[in-house]
């Protein structure tokens, strides 16, 4: 039996109490001989800067880089706004996407019909709802040089971000998109402003001729980013798989999550490219949702999201699919067996806690 | 009486068919006795370009210039997907808004009670919303120099565009969005990407700093671009006023018109600096709706936007504030009586066409 070797990243916030139900799993899979884990977990965000002035040790970058998966909990809150901005909480998780390469950052947007009633949409525009956003996560603004505060002669103060974008770039992001939609939908939405940017543009262009010479069988929509933002929300079923930039892919990633009205049941993948020598890929796993301060240390938080991450990890990092399809049957049947966290209780609904959603999955398992 | 110059430029798609109903009223207007007006129509966006190679004329921006305020429709559509970037129909509205100094659009998000059950929200979230986006509209990545795409020695190619601010870029566009939140609820959200942007570091700096010093009673809160996007979602009535950069702006803007279920009934004005001398200040009148090339040239767009922005247009330019009073009646008395186009028709209602509902307006007004 091999040992897997998993990087826990608790992070901020919530982030602590969602992973400590990983941990629960984790011990629940090996008590069972079903595989064996080394697990090594490090601080991350505001909490590492907290400890040692930055929002991540070499260390701990070490060893993200030599483990089969990271699972990443959240990172951030105003404790730390007033932190330079090189040590921020979210250079941690910056610099985890850069250095590990994950460039792929899968995030689906499902409506569990058992939840359609949450989402603010009407329920018939939700429910049933199943789309992936695949957002480039190593490019665009968010990396680009230069990226500066200046100030100028008169006092006053120049700010630059540097949205960059190159053909391969594009390319393998494209390819990640298309390979997933064939196994979808077959449908892929291309989102960019060419109609005001350049990297738009390009975009747009190569984006095109992937499909047109490797996946002539999927269908290409080109929607400008803010049509595509109020299809989203008008529509949102109309989409299968939506392949869109670093920052656009920010923000409809969080619109189609918060439609789906199950935002605390949202996992999400970032990949990297695969090693061709061992047919490996860097990976790391999160929850959609972020650190939520406002919640933090109540063990209220949904767990659903970091364990249909660590679901993810199972599949995608760790060749434990089987496993993972059981954890997704244990949430189901979790969720039809009426068990709600706070975030998606309806009215009259008795609310459980973080730790006692995390014990009736592995229950269910 | 003073004549007023206007400037009408009804561009591609539903756009003349919009701009006629404005025409129509002008002519009201006048037959009326209670303005005199000097129109100069030009073309602009793929019209333009198919008259004469660019997306605008120099002849056609002399006269925009020297009018009180421009009226525009709508440009672009697949008709010009192939022309080259420069000349792209966007490029004409782009040159007018930097031309004109147009640095503030204000894009109101407003759900008419007869209306909402239009929105694809639950009607509670959105029943009685009225918010304001105040977008700054001559900076960031739409303008920022370089904007190119290179190809490198490979073959590959790279583009690039730039998000740039200065302090007093953000500084005017602030005290835009704190001047018209003293006249509403008094409170201004902030949206950027501190997070992750520089301009987003300047961005919240500059917002705080004018607040304190000559705002102190507004309140201020400051959000995440990406969270703002998830919070209209949500729970749009928590805003009032969202000031935010051209490119985000350009998407909350339009995630906040689809909430309402009144998209095709929003107006927007965008707003230059006022001249010291005169107190005058350059200004364009346009709807939020685009060119919509699916029903363009059949009768049946909404031009109630466009009606709507030529009110904004009759009170902030022109200094009819009393005309301005009643179209806003008018059209609100035509809703009341249940007369829709087709756009925000629900079962049942028959739909009426674009001139049938200017000619309503007329009517009521
Ligand atoms: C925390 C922040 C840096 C991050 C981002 O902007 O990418 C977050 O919003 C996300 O979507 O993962
Ligand atoms: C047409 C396009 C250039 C424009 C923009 O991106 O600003 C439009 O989307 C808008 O919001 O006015």
């Amino acid at each position: 039996m091999a040992t897997h070797k998993l990087s826990l990243m608790a992070g901020d916030g919530i982030g602590p109490e969602v992973i400590a139900e990983v941990t629960k799993l984790v011990r629940w899979i090996e008590a069972r001989g079903l595989a064996s884990f080394a697990i090594e977990e490090d601080l991350v965000g505001g909490a590492a800067y907290d400890d040692h002035g930055e929002a991540i040790s070499d260390a701990a970058m070490e060893r993200a880089l030599a483990s089969d998966a990271v699972m990443f909990g959240s990172v951030g809150g105003p404790k730390w706004d007033a932190v330079p901005y090189s040590k921020r909480p979210e250079a941690g998780l910056l610099r985890l996407r850069k250095d590990l390469g994950l460039f792929a950052n899968l995030r689906p947007a499902i409506c569990y019909p058992a939840l359609a009633d949450a989402s603010s949409l009407k329920r018939e525009l939700v429910d049933g709802l199943d789309l992936l956003i695949v957002r480039e996560l190593t490019g665009g603004v968010y990396f680009g040089e230069p990226k500066e505060v200046v100030t100028l002669e008169n006092g006053d103060k120049r700010a630059v971000d540097t949205q960059l974008y190159t053909t391969p770039e594009i390319d393998r992001i494209a390819r990640v998109a298309f390979e997933l939609a064939k196994l979808r939908g077959k449908k892929v939405a291309s989102a960019e402003k060419r109609n005001v940017m350049k990297t738009g543009v390009l975009w747009h262009e190569v984006v095109s001729r992937i499909q047109k010479e490797s996946y002539p069988d999927i269908q290409l929509e080109h929607v400008l980013a803010d049509n595509c933002a109020m299809q989203l929300v008008r529509r949102p079923k109309q989409y299968d798989v939506i392949v869109t930039d670093n920052l656009f892919g920010d923000i409809l990633s969080d619109v189609a999550a918060m439609l789906t009205g199950s935002l605390g049941m949202l996992p999400s993948a970032s990949l990297g490219a695969e090693d061709p020598a061992t047919g490996k890929r860097k990976a790391m796993y999160e929850p959609v949702h972020g650190s939520a301060p406002d919640i933090a240390g109540r063990g209220v938080a949904n767990p659903i999201a970091t364990i249909a991450s660590f679901g993810m990890a199972l599949k995608y990092s760790l060749g434990l699919s089987d496993l993972a399809d059981s954890l997704d049957g244990a949430i189901a049947d979790v969720l039809a067996s009426g068990l709600r966290t706070a975030d998606v209780a309806t009215r009259g609904q008795n609310a459980v806690g973080t730790s006692e959603m995390g014990d009736a999955v592995i229950a269910a398992l």
